[in-house]
């Protein structure tokens, strides 16, 4: 999917998020308020934190101060330029509330396209079609797979690119993959490099990734394929391609994600993203994560490509103290510069 | 998928193999004739090779003699008490050719149940459905995954099972994994151990697993908790679970779903298989084979499984030499009993 060049860039945006803003859960809608490239926040809608705004919320630097408000209806009084609504948050147990459907349809008689990270999509039901060509506006189905005749099993083609290939990988789930890539590519373009990016999940290409898909959803026989067909597509444009990875290669239930990135982008560098302060999985108690040098020493064994720094979560120079490649916090001022000029060592 | 537990077995069948039968593409339909516990082959359909008997095509060790003819007309006349067609071959290009379609209705007005390798589902079409039912007889699409609100996350709870698992891998794709698995679970019956199995693959469906997916087409998210579903249930009524592995981890390709496989499956012991004369991997020219040694170190890096014993596709005395483990060719006469000893010590 190719999310950005839909849009005439940067569009002002709703971001629904109801009931999960500046939370894990909520982490597309705080990824969109803080990084995205196409959507420019102007108001937030969740009514456990109404009255509030985003950059109270979401304590990291730089982040925009938009009021959170209780409905689209208050968000489309506060900002009624707004041409799209983003939905940046999944309901619990799958179907869509009553309230959140009243929500969706008041945004788009407004005129707003609908960008919809939900698990149930929206352009497949009838009423929504339906209701999309009556008001003028599109419906994008953020986490739809490609068509099945779209999907090709791997090849190898994308060792024939020019561009130089980094990918984000990680030592668990939800530990800043995305958030670190995003943050290569921003610093290779503010060094004046030609840099594109892939997303492989819903946040990066909401935030405005080149190309991307939610990798989990295709076939498991397609995933690299899948991959290889982005990276090849960004590289054709870019001098050098940044890849947000998946997962962990040692994380059980979802290791085959991981892999397959890792193969079908083939890179020539790698960036792991680890948590210093977190010894089980987010979401799986019991399960320890593996650790920095286990992950390196398997991403080494499955690939050709180095890996040329770590991006932690934790102190920088207390992780750099013990580690054997460069260390950065990309929230540290020059976080993202130090990781890429480790990448630029490396290539 | 339970299969084997929709026919009262053995059933006798009519297999299709139309232009493919003792090939690699009709690998299917081989293992059905070899090995099925479910199907007794009373005849192939194989216009190519109308006129020859199995055994004679297929030259390997207790191979069934059976007719080969050119159509499922034919095959009835020989055989008119088969009570199931078994489709084991898929046509180039995915759409089924007019002379197939001609094959398989002939057979199911004959009463024959339907058991399709095919991509496209035959299940999901009326107008087969509707004939399935004039004709009182089943459909049976051994690729079609779980329905999606049957799939789940992987979350370790085959950790708790009583069972043994050992997993098959291997060092690329069609090199005797479900072979060596179907073997390993022969020799274990042939010793007294209550020894089930679980097949990832369509062959080893329709040869008599006692639980299987075609993991391959399972959204790539819910591959390891598909595994582990299966060695769960096939658990609960055996000693010791054998499970056919995919592909190869340093598959580029395919290597996501081979790390599903063992990360849900979270064996115990691991018998590798490999041919040892292959350089390059099947259908992938110019991807070298990374060999025993890589797959072995990778395999154990990222499980805590042993690799017990490697099955070998070539000189079992003269890999054995060079080989840290034991090894055995499954076709000669202590094969299996080999490998399953040298499993039976690692567990």
């Amino acid at each position: 999917m190719n999310l950005r060049d839909a849009f005439d860039t940067p569009v002002s945006a709703i971001v629904l998020a109801e009931g999960e803003f500046g939370t894990t859960g909520g982490k597309t809608a705080n990824g969109v308020v803080m990084h995205s490239e196409i959507f420019e926040t102007a108001a937030v809608v969740d009514s456990a934190q109404a009255g509030s705004t985003t950059d109270a919320v979401l304590a990291r630097p730089d982040v925009p101060s938009v009021p959170i408000v209780d409905s689209t209806e208050a968000a489309l009084s506060e900002a009624p330029e707004a041409e799209a609504l983003v939905i940046g948050v999944a309901p619990a147990g799958g179907d869509l509330p009553e309230s959140w459907i009243d929500d969706i349809r008041t945004a788009m008689r407004a005129g707003c396209d609908v960008v919809s990270g939900l698990h149930v999509f929206l352009s497949d039901r009838e009423e929504w079609a339906e209701l999309a060509e009556e008001c003028g506006v599109r419906l994008f189905d953020v986490r739809k797979p490609p068509e099945e005749d779209a999907l090709r099993v791997g090849d190898g083609r994308v060792d024939d690119v020019d561009a130089d290939i980094v990918v984000t990988m990680g030592t668990d789930c939800a530990v800043g993959k995305r958030t670190t890539t995003f943050e290569l590519y921003r610093a290779a373009r503010e060094a004046g490099l030609d840099a594109g990016w892939v997303a492989t999940g819903q946040t990066g290409i909401m935030v405005g990734a080149h190309r991307g898909v939610v990798i989990d959803r295709v076939p498991a026989d397609f995933t690299a394929g899948v991959v290889e067909d982005l990276v090849v597509a960004v590289a054709e444009d870019h001098d050098i391609v940044f890849v947000e990875g998946q997962a962990a290669l040692t994380h059980r239930a979802y290791s085959g994600v991981t892999l397959s990135v890792l193969h079908g982008a083939w890179p020539d560098a790698v960036v792991l993203v680890d948590d210093p302060d977190r010894d089980e999985r987010t979401h799986f108690d019991g399960w320890p994560i593996a650790g920095v040098d286990s992950e390196i020493e398997a991403i080494e064994h499955l690939s050709e490509a180095t890996v040329a720094a770590l991006s932690t979560w934790g102190d920088a120079d207390d992780v750099g103290a013990d580690s054997d490649v460069p260390v950065a916090n990309v929230y540290d001022a020059d976080g993202p510069e130090t990781l890429l000029e480790a990448v630029r060592t490396a290539i």
